[in-house]
């Protein structure tokens, strides 16, 4: 299946409370999103806690969902790892259970010029016939992807899109501009939830939300609206979506994946989709009464719950 | 005369030959932004070269400029300097020379926590009637500024606007729904040249983009269709400014003001409105062909040149 | 074996021409480093090209390490990856290869807090019964370890001991001094190899060279100095080395492990010892006339070739 | 007088509780480090709360200074501003004011290439006779400054000295390495309080500690038993010093000049030197009791109380 356009989340991975992966709820996730009318399904970004799995389940869950999703929407799957080595394991992974695409970070952990980022994108799809997308989120592996480079990786046919997580508007902008002027060779994601609706002004393909998980609608919303440039009622939507995505904000003392994937899993585990809000170790669950108070309200003021 | 909405571009301070400023190539600059129709005139901000100019200069620039709008517009001046004693310095000359607005930043040099930061900002809001906008501008000062603190001086009256040059989106819509939810106390203006659109989607009042300079009929078009919500409009200008914004990148082997603010007093020398392009000691001016001539190139094609 | 204080040199990881490791060089390596006086070997480390192996190559090397080494030193394997999960898979195989300590970072890719990484550590621990050592690397990491956390773990027996690489030699002092106070429980070694005489006379245990690969008498020489108080004679060998340690300055245009375990890979092929300067994809190896010949000039300076 | 090598303490500035100058604890201060013994003394540091001071504080606090040293010591004076033009005019206050020797920061604001630093501190040296010393302090400017660049700019006769407080001891002794080299055109002061064997050891020919305010002596002590080769008081003064530079951990909830300055000012104030621990605006002084209980308890501990 081709790669797609539009809506694409990021898939949350939900566990039981032994912390054992829950099948069941990922499956019912999955129907949530692909009924709510997603373009495409992204498993083992940061927010499926891929960085916390096993060989083992990061390959049971590529199987759940390309098994629960049964051709409807591409599946795209992150094979997110320190460098090309155990990149290209998670592909043949990736491969094996059927996935339509890979996506894939600059190499971290060893300090990496521009040169060797270049050149870990180059081995990953030579070794591979799957689309593969480079996924930029310095936040996590302190790299910038450059637009030069991942217009030149695109024209060559190497790259086949981004997901930009960097946080950096300007140069997004640019890479829409020298994709747009190469011929669009890329497909351009935005991995923001709160300010898509500039970046689907700008350009943008498509987005991958991690809040799109607990309101897939509203995404899909957005996303006919800009592409019948009714940018007012993009906005609306996006307005409506900051807000709930101040869901992040409650969690008290907690940062990264802890506050971010656990208000996104406590709004699931609200909302009746998921069994528990429990992450992996050594991330500590939302389990005080004010945090999920405050998560809960905001859900009701999103008619959410 | 009251602060606005709308373009305020952050004024040059074109140089002789002999580094001294260049008061007739100012007031030219003046006139040119304000027959274009922009909104308000922004003296001694980071494209103004403050960091670089004497107590003597940057009163006299602000005299000048002062003069030279005559109430055509309101008058906005930087009062940037590292800490409260030296600031309120230079808040004295600006209220001397009668300017309408300070703009300050987050203390500097010595390392400042959240409650510094706060104290800096009402203690130069007590010692001036002038209405005082917040600078955010972490590049520069190292400190982010946090949007419920902002908001939060606004609604006291501390604070009158936030020029958000911190390149972080997804805080700057926060930071437009705070303000909104508490009765928009605070002008929101962005400082950015080239994704001005989305912030005018999400609800800016405004931008300070250093590339007005340049082109400030641009900027007023753009401006004037978000006021009318025509954003197909809004974008193609804007995607007309980013492409011209790319003379920032063409100066070889430069960073920071000598590229960015080196290209804008470029581009106005070859439009002949700046006698040199020279930049204050120790930045190296453009001078070399190539680089040139991308310039000249890239004003051709926006028809500027 | 207990873990000992002294040298314990971070082993390279020797490649043949195809890339797959040299298990000869390797064994010279450990022959090598252990007739020199060596303390400890510890393998799989950043300079060990640990992130870029295969699981199936990590295991591999530890057990040709335990087989060379054959008792005659204690082995410290390196169990370094994003999170608790996967460490454990790598402490593992470390105690299946007979390794007599491991040694863990932070976690990294996701974003942790102090609560995050202190449970990590206990987690690693709660897990083996071999020795755990923390290994302090925000280069890598992005994550400082706090010396309070870290004394606090090692009365608690969490950890043995902390690999300090984080050139942070403030941070590296107050360590020393509160696990003095706390009456020693871990054993404290620098990872830097040119200001290891500074750290000794702080009262460093030890000392984790990468240049060790190259000069282990050298650094054994400074240690039994060390131990003796000839502070006069451990600045003279200091000197020497930090002269022989500007072999990692001279790769043109290389950073990060390209530029340091390169230039080791380099002086080691130059000595006779390696076969290749290989490095893992997608590094580039040292192959221009002018670097090489610029380490083998201090490599003759240094009485080493 | 010629500048020195050994203690050059940073001298506090301490202030009446009007916040005004309190010339009369500073000429106690001044006495106080002479008649310990100091080596020099550097007025209008980070330490000294320069970033807080108009220019006629500035002034005075030199004028002051030099007139209490009454060529007892060589007086350093902090020229310390965003760009050269404003450095200048510190460095002529300074002239007028009887220095011996000036101190510069790269510049700072306006982001800077090396090119630019480089012509930064050209610039000044052109521009006075006084000997020009490097302030290399990255927390505050954000800019390294590179051991190559200072020894090629200490072999032309640009600079006279470096006072490192980078926290880089790795680049520290690089230029400890590379001056010798040179035939030793630079006196290196090393900035830190508590790594200052180590720094003396590699061959630092100074140090410049905030702590010695405190407590002069025992720098004094640690500089003469290094003069000496007696590595083992060195290390013992050291561990001792180390051990009361734990005043700046103790305030509560405060960062930066609020937590540093603040604890050495609270010690000065219980000490009897100092009639009041007020910094500047908008630093919070350490009023609590808790904080200042546990710094009185260092301070006894260390017999200065």
């Amino acid at each position: 299946m081709k790669i797609t356009k539009g809506i694409i989340p990021p898939l949350l991975t939900p566990l039981h409370v032994d912390r054992s992966i829950d099948f069941g709820s990922l499956e019912k996730l999955v129907d949530k999103l692909i009924t709510a009318g997603v373009d495409g399904i992204f498993a083992l970004g940061s927010s499926g806690e891929v960085a916390f799995l096993s060989d083992e389940d990061r390959g049971a869950v590529l199987r759940a969902v390309v098994k629960q999703v049964d051709g409807r929407v591409p599946v795209y799957a992150g094979v997110i790892d320190m460098q090309v080595n155990r990149v290209l394991q998670h592909v043949r992974q990736a491969e094996q259970a059927g996935v339509d695409a890979v996506v894939a970070t600059a190499p971290f952990y060893a300090i990496s010029g521009p040169m060797e980022v270049e050149a870990h994108f180059r081995a990953i799809a030579q070794a591979t016939s799957l689309p593969v997308l480079a996924y930029d989120i310095p936040v996590c592996v302190h790299t910038k992807l450059i637009p030069e480079m991942l217009v030149q990786l695109g024209r060559e046919g190497v790259l086949a899109g981004v997901k930009d997580s960097s946080g950096d508007d300007v140069s997004f902008r640019r890479l829409v501009a020298l994709n747009r002027a190469a011929g669009s060779p890329l497909v351009l994601l935005t991995g923001h939830e709160a300010v898509v609706d500039g970046a689907f002004l700008a350009g943008a393909d498509g987005c991958v939300p991690g809040l799109g998980n607990v309101d897939p609608d509203g995404y899909v919303r957005m996303w006919k609206a800009a592409q019948e440039s009714q940018w007012d009622t993009v906005r609306r939507e996006q307005d409506r979506l900051a807000a709930l995505f101040e869901i992040v904000f409650q969690p008290i003392a907690k940062v990264g994946p802890a506050a971010g994937v656990g208000s996104f899993k406590t709004a699931l585990e609200l909302m009746g989709v998921f069994e528990s809000n429990l992450m992996s170790v050594p991330l500590a669950p939302i389990d005080d009464a004010p945090s999920r108070e405050a998560i809960a309200s905001i859900l009701k003021a999103a008619d959410l719950l």
